[in-house]
């Protein structure tokens, strides 16, 4: 009965498990497998309990325990076939083959399925009064460069209708605060950012503006337009399937830092935008574009669109005290 | 005023629109978008409306409103921080591009979060008394070679010890099983399978066996061994962070099909393999290792070891009778 002893210990058996079994033999469990859709024990128990057994993070075990439990429930809810499987499958793997460091098809996913919305809204949570924060976008990057007030984003030979942004940083008690900085970057007239540009070289339509000690932090730029999101993916596939077309609502991506406040990050809507209430990574909350200075009556009616919008941030003690709150 | 006139109609805007836009505009909706949350009207609400008044595939609609309520109910359970949120977008995004024609990390994922095993027990629920099935796993190849009961799957200098798998294929009424054949797939004595080899030109320990009509189906082999799943891209690191090892307890894996008869997808598990508990895509239900044939007494204390297993095919009638009565 050598052979069976031999098949017994991992370690004298096949060189698949020798080359990554070193001083430990991972111990197994005497689980429970007699599992069966319909019981009381299903895979779901299943793998939640071997987890439970073996996972030493608590809040690891927290995802992956919650993560299963929703997921199963979808498969279940659906009764997700595998010809469906298969297709999520393909999709995925290409999602990943096709993201590239301008394009990342799981961030697409994750706007267009409304998740970072969401998870922007649990993590900053405002008070009232302060303004609205949504979701970054896949268009950031870190090589903006830093500009004073009242300078200018664009580089050269930027297309688009001239735009001046005039605006304030205040805070709740209608103060100016102190030492912020204003990160924009945003689609030039074309509806392009500077990295779907093959030619890129440097940062162009994006700057983090030093604001004055009045809390000033104005720029010259172009009149963003409308936009698709990239549709050539899956996620494009994906939107295609439910009927959404992958047009944005035109817009201005801001970060706002200070010292002693939570940073903002926020976008801007003018509100005579197409597709404001069909906008396809569903940020274009009504609380960022119905109370936007942009109206009509204040465009020249020369070359230059001017828009203005009075920031409002709120302390890091502020939001520590919402956040306690829930 | 005509600027705005011309920013309203996006076919007059920017080019990145007008590259996409050809005949339609697509329509935007009148939606409420002041969604918040802690109120009747969230961000999920606001997606699963969006696509409610979009989508036109009844199935598509019902899928990707599931997938959104879980996934959205999985980010609020959990409290999902952007820190975690960036974590699982680079792992999805490396498990998309370290995925290969016979590796692929979303098909891993699957298997060790259980879904595999879940969707195949709703798509392919068995009568009592029929062999349980069990999901096909990430190594099924097509080009396995046609060859005749009591022939071998050895191609050449695999290692491992000898086995000879000995079976019957019977319906539940004990009558073989007429034209069927088994396909079976299997690591070798060193726990790898033909494709983990970089220098594979053929199949090796795989074949479809042409069942006699007696419904025999017999082949020589070599005792499969205990092996890791592949665990050096983002699964395995996910199984670390969980305290689970990547050893799949050892098994042979099997395709049946007759003409009349349920395709049956299942694999065995001799009782003795290390990891049966914690068999990392969850698979060693007891229904396929308890009542297996292949005992310490049945091997014999030559060269070969005698495995002997009796599968229960269901019809598709059967089936078809059980998935209507759900």
């Amino acid at each position: 009965m050598a052979s069976i002893d031999v098949m017994r210990d991992p370690t004298k058996t096949g060189k698949a498990i020798r080359a990554q079994i070193r001083d430990t033999i991972p111990k197994d469990l005497a689980l429970e497998t007699d599992f069966k859709e319909g019981t009381k024990y299903t895979i779901t128990e299943h793998v939640i309990k071997l987890m439970d057994e073996l996972c030493k993070d608590p809040r690891t075990l927290k995802v992956f325990t919650s993560l299963v439990k929703h997921l199963h429930a979808f498969a279940r809810e659906t009764g997700l076939t595998h010809d469906e499987w298969r297709l999520a499958i393909e999709m995925l793997t290409r999602a990943g083959k096709e993201s590239t460091d301008f394009k990342n098809e799981f961030i697409l996913l994750s706007d267009t399925l409304g998740l970072s919305v969401l998870l922007d809204e649990l993590s900053h949570p405002r008070p009232d009064g302060a303004t609205e924060s949504c979701e970054e976008g896949p268009f950031f990057t870190v090589d903006a460069p830093e500009l004073p007030s009242g300078t200018s984003l664009i580089k050269d030979g930027t297309l688009g209708e001239a735009m001046f942004f005039e605006c304030t940083l205040k805070n709740l008690k209608g103060e100016p605060v102190k030492g912020a900085k204003l990160e924009v970057w945003q689609a030039d007239g074309d509806g392009l950012y500077d990295v779907q540009y093959p030619d890129r070289v440097e940062a162009n339509n994006r700057a983090r503006i030093i604001a004055t000690d009045d809390g000033i932090a104005n720029f010259h730029g172009v009149m963003p337009t409308a936009y698709p999101i990239p549709s050539d993916g899956p996620v494009g596939d994906m939107l295609a399937a439910t009927g959404r077309h992958p047009h944005r609502a035109s817009h201005l991506h801001f970060h706002i830092t200070a010292p002693g406040y939570d940073t903002l990050t926020t976008a801007l809507y003018p509100d005579f935008s197409p597709f404001l209430g069909t906008d396809p990574v569903l940020s274009a909350d009504k609380a960022e574009w119905a109370n936007m200075g942009f109206k009509e009556g204040d465009v020249t009616t020369g070359r230059v669109h001017i828009w203005k919008y009075a920031f409002v941030l709120a302390s890091n003690e502020e939001v520590a005290a919402l956040k306690a709150k829930k």
